[in-house]
């Protein structure tokens, strides 16, 4: 059986999982069958030819129709637009596979996980960062004990495309549409790592304190002399209680001027500790409990998460992997009826966070984590 | 002239101001000179061995006797120790250096920067860090305004000594004779940095909200089958919004496995941004206006500060060095009556945010700093 | 117009082709149309295995019936079956993709040489690493002459998968089969991009010194209880003077414990100097006229070479990807009647150097490359 | 009993040794009293100046005089210098510490080395950089067999001081003054730390192929219209054959742009592996039997050589401070008659190993070590 999906988003991570389906049969021989059916929008012109270089059969401008046609439903368009089509495609029983942050709002956010529950079909949500093969290593190694009792979890998510003042107005500006700036876009990454990473040593986080800024108010439209507001956050930082007594320390930003994609992981514990770049995504710095300094591992031998699907050792993967990992592990799942993470669920859990962020910045006051 | 200068605390901090003394005739010609002439301590005979080996002509167990009868008094001990004679050195219009952070409360730190302004001697305070060739370079190109309109100021001094359960108690680890723990011991010098370093470009801080953790509760003492509470942080984090609006986060552990001394500082602008770690002191990481890329520079030619007094490019200098540098621009201005930072002025003022951290951590909110 | 493309093949290198050419739809809109038509080897069954995995329409065991019936051959076989069908093919008017080594022997590469030299279609020697965008940057830098005139060019090629006595023989070891070892494997790598980068500011090898080593002599066979002997190099090491008077040095192994793919060119010049890595290849260190340390370029901007393909800033490729472009720039020469490089007098010119190191090596005396 | 220590040379060196005896004292309390007695050079307005800073009692023009007169005779003059007062010093039965490398040919260091034999008093030869503790640790290491069987040794030592052509004439760039140029004074170092990391395990370098080159052929004198001419090499390379069959490749330059004092040194053996840079003189990098990647270690422990004489983890130590140790052990050898090493024995085996590049470079082949 060939599962058929239809996919609402053509432009970058239209692209990036596009990609991902096309890459499977060659790589991931037990992957399902997938074909590569609808590619959903508005405008009909630039979807035409999306799907002529995407590789989808045809194309449609209502997702409505279209929910109960295809076996499995990608949403990839901007926050404002995830909650509505999952939730019809869920109640329609058409498993959904949505773009992060899972909502604009948590309210949105508990609403779509609320249909995921009733529905007894996967709904994931696209965290790639956790199918990054250095981060399944070091979760296995958290896992079995190798850090010990987790002190420290440090996540910083540096960027810098907003840092001339010109840079132009997008939707990733905008509360609206977006719900939140560098917290939604890049922090929901952070904290959904730090989850993944240290859930189950560090317990969930149990209260927080952030902070939101926003260094230029309102940025040019491009091709008009028309400037728009920006409403949501440049930058954040965040610092975490976890229920162990373990402290997080959460930051992203879009002004990191010299920082394009820097994404970096820091966890200390009692036997051991390591580090993270998504910049050097092949890499791992483990300190080891019998060792005496990090050890820069190059998570590309056969015996690491995923690489016996790709190339010898030392010849790296990069960012796109990722999402044909991620693609893998949920089009198994949706074929074989297992579970899926990060699912819904797991998108909710990030967003409280998201939201406690949020609220602790409005008042001035650490809160609790709902 | 020589200036006979008397040295309370003969430990850690007694031996790297002996040695910096000690150095200074070799490579700074221009420094005054300067006499050991009396090492200040309470157990005699550890005191005449310390005298011997660190090159003092006498010992005294008395530092009220001593502080009129030197011309410079330099304070080392315990923070507890740091107020009552340094207080009494300058109201006998003796210049005073003294360890950091300047007090262990803010009420004390307060009376001794009173008595630094009554005083017409200079009062130094002892943030070495200041005195490291690639900060000082820093900072001038921060001047220069090579960095622009600083967004973020990140500043983390990370250790693992205590990380052992087992790791013996100190002084260290008692608020009444410390103060606080790994924030006022590593968190001052980051304070105290990021102060130096961005202080005229971002203004003060205005507001901070933080976290103390203590991991471990009680310590054995050495020696003996007892233990004793520890009643001081393990770690701190913090989050701070600077007058002009930059963000900045810090934080401190004793228990960062697998960091030695590992005191990083990084500052992004909307032209550049750098970063430096203690452990490579010698090196500065710098992104410039027109770069790709954070460049790697070694900070030891001729023309970078003081420099010129050691060796050739590329012949590293040691942590010790940023003593010597110190104890020069201290003595000079000693001796030509000039001014010095930083002074206990610079101290108060860390000290001020030290204490509103403290102050949210107690109260779960943001806090202005005095 | 579609071009059939008939593939000798299908392992390691039939794969990473193979997948190249099916990305190029998705990725590279104006490359030529191509189907993967037919796989050629010998073992039927596999073949099939295979042709169904990297999805080609039918397969051959015979290459000599399908160099006539594709518009482009690709052979990437062991070295010693890269003569006939090449040559071959060529002779049919066949454009020829050919991996590197170009041959086991000089005499050899210098009859592929002169079929190539008779036929008027492209026929391409597949040194990938020229298709690095930090590398093909990086030879923008050095043709606009940043690093002003070259003194030092330094290339290292480590593997470490021969380091275990026990790890078992493979045609890799054998002189009859593979020519040379970590040399013609690995170090034509390195002299072709020596060539590509400063050929034209340095001039050509005039004279080369080197040395081989084996370390173990021979090796078991997988399954059986036999072993056969190692008969090329397991490293080698050269000095060369380039006609500039640039100084040389060249090294490979597959016992350097601890390196996977460690590909390391370094070039330094009287206004700059540069350094890459392979297992870090989107980024380049690069000294600068003014600078005054290596920048570390993430060169991964939309208008660095093929990016533009690709993924935003800081979103990282990987090893494949050079094949993708290489295989872009390789048909496009063959649809549009184009020059490309490197071709067979490339992969001649860099096997001069390689036969000269074995002479010197042979001859303990410093040789001219022919 | 105090030892009264006269020294040859007063610039760069004699800065070097002269800190080194004044620190002594204060760190290395079992080390010999020592008196910096005499200062010993040709400019008597200059050798005054030198003397009061850098804390000798007197001065003299005459060595001859005073070889009789001292306890330890430091040799730090040019190396066309180091002969006779050397050999004229042993001959006395004073005890001799001469710079590297210890003669400007080899006819000249093997009579030196036969003066020392000829004495029952150390001679020793001052290559500094055996005493930087990660280098002593790391000896500790492959003496234990952590590294195995050695494969490869790689030593590359670069400097930029003359990549400017108008860099002014100076003693190291003239054959008769300096013997050769970087291979004498950068090479022999890294001959030195080869002979001392691997030379119980790979035995000596039995042959060796070696190339001169050098860039600028003529330089400006300083203060004058004149130019003089280079008659030593800028840059060297050189592979080597060892006893063991080990592969070593060394190289050396003044030209490599963008490099200050950047001393390498990479062992690659069957079990591990490790690299060391001196610009991170504190660190030192190491590939163990069962890790994945080079732990990147601060040699700063109490239990690291040295280190209990300095300060606490972490608190780095600097270039200079290799002449402290140096001047430990010598000056411990002296007084308590045991034996020192680097003596002129090593001296001599260094020298013979340069000899032996200059030989390979004048004709063409390889040669053997003598």
């Amino acid at each position: 059986m060939t599962l058929q999906v239809g996919v609402l988003g053509y432009r970058f991570m239209g692209q990036a999982h596009a990609n991902a389906l096309a890459r499977l049969p060659m790589f991931f021989e037990d992957a399902p069958d997938v074909e590569r059916d609808v590619l959903i929008g508005r405008d009909e012109a630039a979807l035409a030819d999306a799907a002529d270089q995407l590789g989808f059969t045809r194309t449609s401008t209502d997702w409505a129709e279209e929910i109960d046609e295809v076996d499995v439903f990608y949403n990839l368009g901007p926050n404002h637009v995830h909650a509505e089509p999952s939730i019809a495609a869920l109640e329609s029983g058409t498993p959904v596979f949505c773009e992060k942050p899972l909502a604009p709002t948590l309210d949105v956010a508990e609403e779509m996980a609320q249909a995921a529950r009733d529905a007894d079909v996967p709904a994931g949500s696209a965290f790639n960062y956790r199918f990054v093969p250095a981060l399944r290593y070091a979760k296995g190694l958290i896992e079995d004990g190798k850090l010990g009792e987790i002190h420290h979890i440090r996540g910083r998510y540096l960027q810098d495309w907003l840092v001339d003042p010109d840079a132009p107005w997008s939707w990733r500006n905008d509360a609206e549409l977006a719900g939140s700036g560098a917290l939604g876009d890049l922090g929901s990454h952070t904290i959904d790592l730090a989850r993944f990473l240290v859930g189950e040593q560090a317990g969930k986080i149990e209260r927080i304190s952030g902070q939101l800024q926003t260094f230029v108010d309102e940025r040019p439209v491009e091709g008009s002399d028309e400037t728009r507001p920006v409403t949501v956050d440049d930058a954040y930082s965040a610092q975490a209680e976890f229920e162990s007594g373990a402290m997080g320390t959460f930051e992203a930003s879009r002004f990191a001027n010299g920082h394009k994609n820097d994404h970096t992981i820091e966890i200390q514990g009692s036997k051991g500790s390591l580090r993270f770049s998504l910049e050097r995504l092949n890499e791992l710095e483990l300190l080891r409990e019998d060792s005496r300094g990090y050890e820069t591992i190059l998570v590309t031998d056969e015996t690491d998460p995923y690489i016996e699907h790709w190339w010898p050792p030392g010849h790296v993967i990069g960012w796109e992997h990722t999402f044909v990992h991620e693609n893998y592990e949920f089009l198994s799942a949706v074929a074989d009826g297992g579970e899926f993470h990060p699912n819904f669920e797991d998108g909710l859990a990030a967003q409280r966070v998201l939201d406690a962020i949020e609220r602790s910045d409005a008042t001035g006051e650490w809160v609790s984590v709902g």
